[in-house]
């Protein structure tokens, strides 16, 4: 059977990528390999959008997400933690495994958070030193609105805005220089079409203050030494190599075809799988800002939603159902990194004869007319 | 140009390795995946040669001694390091960022520390928790006799042994639970002849018990999370897929070759190419317990390490210079995971031709007569 993968990371890799992957292994302090690292630098800064270094460790997201606190703060300094999905309660754990006072914002599962009521927390709480906060919440498909959470910290010495775009990055428009987002996170294995093993940090020049500053122990995810190392087309400790031959591939491939085309690439996706779902009578999980990457959805009422998840995959289909207070009341359809219109299409199909299955009537054709309109309109990538 | 990578990590991947790795990429919450991951626990407890569970991180080795740290001690406790060489300093830099107290001791660079020495200053200093060593000090190409050392630890109860095996485990016995090794750490991107991106660490009972105890910040080397998340064939966060369907391949193959075979291999490696550097008139930097998996080498008087290999790369052969104060008195030449007598051969006729343009005389074919009566008379692998 075919295997479509449709969830939200990891994501699939595609077949150029994966034998650039599998060239032999050569040495981490070599030439060739510096050259390599000076063209993915510089094609990660073209990704990020910022002048900064991006710094590159061998781990998983969440590997930059705990560097991202340990660098930047000290024991018993105050961070405001947005919490609206499992990935913010992260944020919480991180913060109260290092002694960082947590001031958490609830926000509403499927709900993005108001930058007025950051700004007022910050008004009323002068301490605090970073905001956390993630750009797509995973769980819950949601955006939340980093442009103008950068632009109440901003105006803010004191206070950092830390952004995990692990599901993010290379999705949609995070710019990160322009908007002011201080340390911005990323992982391989979503948008960036690539393996998980790569976890990516990068830090505004008032965010390298912040780090002269923090007194957390640290060493694997060092941000200073990484820094110095990378300054050298090195890595501090043995590259990953492979996975960096993956990462030149797939940086190449964005530049080539532009970060524009890339995200309007999502985007038509994105509306055609939110059209289908309309027409198919489904609401969103998201409320606000759902998300360009993923698609958040209810299950109708008398379905449940892990059973949806585990019929799409006896047709090879897969996509994620909810976490913790979401479980079994929603399903999420990915459509980031390399997916195109045909996995989109296949899995429309595919959730509609399930629903069908499970009792919930869908008129044969309705999601995938829905969807094929906007696809039609707004012509491809 | 073909290339010969001989160097001490990373180290060659088979073929059937790299295409076991660019297989789709599969979801990490999948019954398929947590079947790959029971079969790979079940094998990584093999070659660690332990009933314990061997935990699996998406990093480089130094994460997981990182983590070795981190969660069995805590501020204020003492460790007695045993530093030889490069990586024997990075277990002192380690305890120094989590504000664990080092009791230095000091190994000439080339020699093997002495474990009567050791037990001597654990009777002195009973507030020793721990005690840091490298198995095999890559710097220095020499095995700490690890086997003497668990005898020192395993019988006090308040100390516990911590091993970094990164560059050893895989190439030679390190029998963990039978010698009583409390923590043994490794790396995917040595003798387990895979790229780099996987560390690994497995804890004895007794070093569990320090764990419970330890109160320093952890959260992405969190080992207690992450023995639960194994438990279930899992991952706390998203799990390195193609590393693991790499890492199933290699651990199905060393299986069903044997241990014994693999250390017999390196071994008949090693000794060949310690005759054949003995033929050529060339002494080891290793004075005490030359190690199984490389041979670090004297230059010569008068030739300079370094040009040694620069030279043999313009062959495309890749060995090892030294490093730090080693650097430019030494090269290093590795023999461990996916090399075989056809890359030996050939490096050391490569190298009898580069000492020979660098001033210094060898007899044609000398080193590599030695190295074939060695490779004869211990028939081969």
């Amino acid at each position: 059977m075919k295997m479509y993968l449709m969830t939200p990371g990891p994501t699939p890799v595609a077949p150029e990528t994966q034998l650039a992957m599998a060239q032999p292994i050569i040495h981490h302090r070599s030439p060739q390999f510096m050259e390599i690292m000076g063209e993915v630098r510089e094609g990660l800064k073209y990704l990020f959008q910022t002048e900064q270094e991006v710094l590159m460790f061998t781990a998983t997201g969440t590997g930059a997400m705990e560097g991202a606190v340990a660098n930047t703060l000290s024991a018993g300094d105050t961070a405001l933690v947005v919490d609206g999905g499992k990935f913010g309660e992260r944020w919480t754990e991180l913060c109260n495994v290092y002694g960082v006072k947590v001031n958490r914002l609830a926000v509403e599962w499927g709900r993005a958070v108001d930058p007025k009521a950051v700004a007022k927390i910050l008004d009323a709480h002068p301490e605090i030193k970073a905001v956390l906060v993630q750009a797509n919440e995973t769980s819950t498909g949601v955006q939340h609105p980093v442009k103008e959470l950068a632009a109440v910290t901003k105006t803010r010495p004191g206070t950092i805005l830390i952004v995990d775009a692990i599901s993010a990055l290379g999705g949609y428009e995070l710019p990160m220089d322009e908007w002011g987002i201080d340390v911005l996170v990323a992982g391989s294995q979503k948008a960036m079409m690539l393996p998980p093993g790569l976890a990516f940090a990068a830090l505004s020049g008032k965010a390298w203050e912040f780090v002269k500053k923090s007194t957390l122990p640290k060493y694997y995810f060092d941000f200073t030494k990484q820094l110095k190392s990378q300054g050298k087309n090195q890595t501090p400790y043995t590259s990953p190599v492979s996975l960096v031959l993956g990462l030149q591939e797939v940086l190449a491939k964005i530049k080539k075809y532009g970060l524009e085309k890339v995200y309007a690439h999502n985007r038509r996706l994105s509306a055609a799988t939110k059209a289908a779902m309309a027409a198919m009578g489904l609401a969103l999980y998201s409320k606000d800002y759902p998300s360009q990457v993923l698609t958040a959805v209810e299950a109708p009422a008398g379905v449940d939603g892990q059973k949806v998840v585990s019929k799409l995959r006896e047709k090879g289909i897969w996509i994620a159902g909810g976490q913790a207070q979401a479980k079994g009341k929603i399903f999420r359809i990915a459509h980031m990194g390399f997916i195109d219109t045909v996995d989109l299409l296949g899995t429309l199909g595919g959730l509609e004869t399930v629903l069908n299955g499970l009792g919930y009537k869908v008129e044969a054709g309705a999601g995938l007319r829905a969807a094929q309109e906007i696809l039609t309109k707004e012509a491809g990538a």
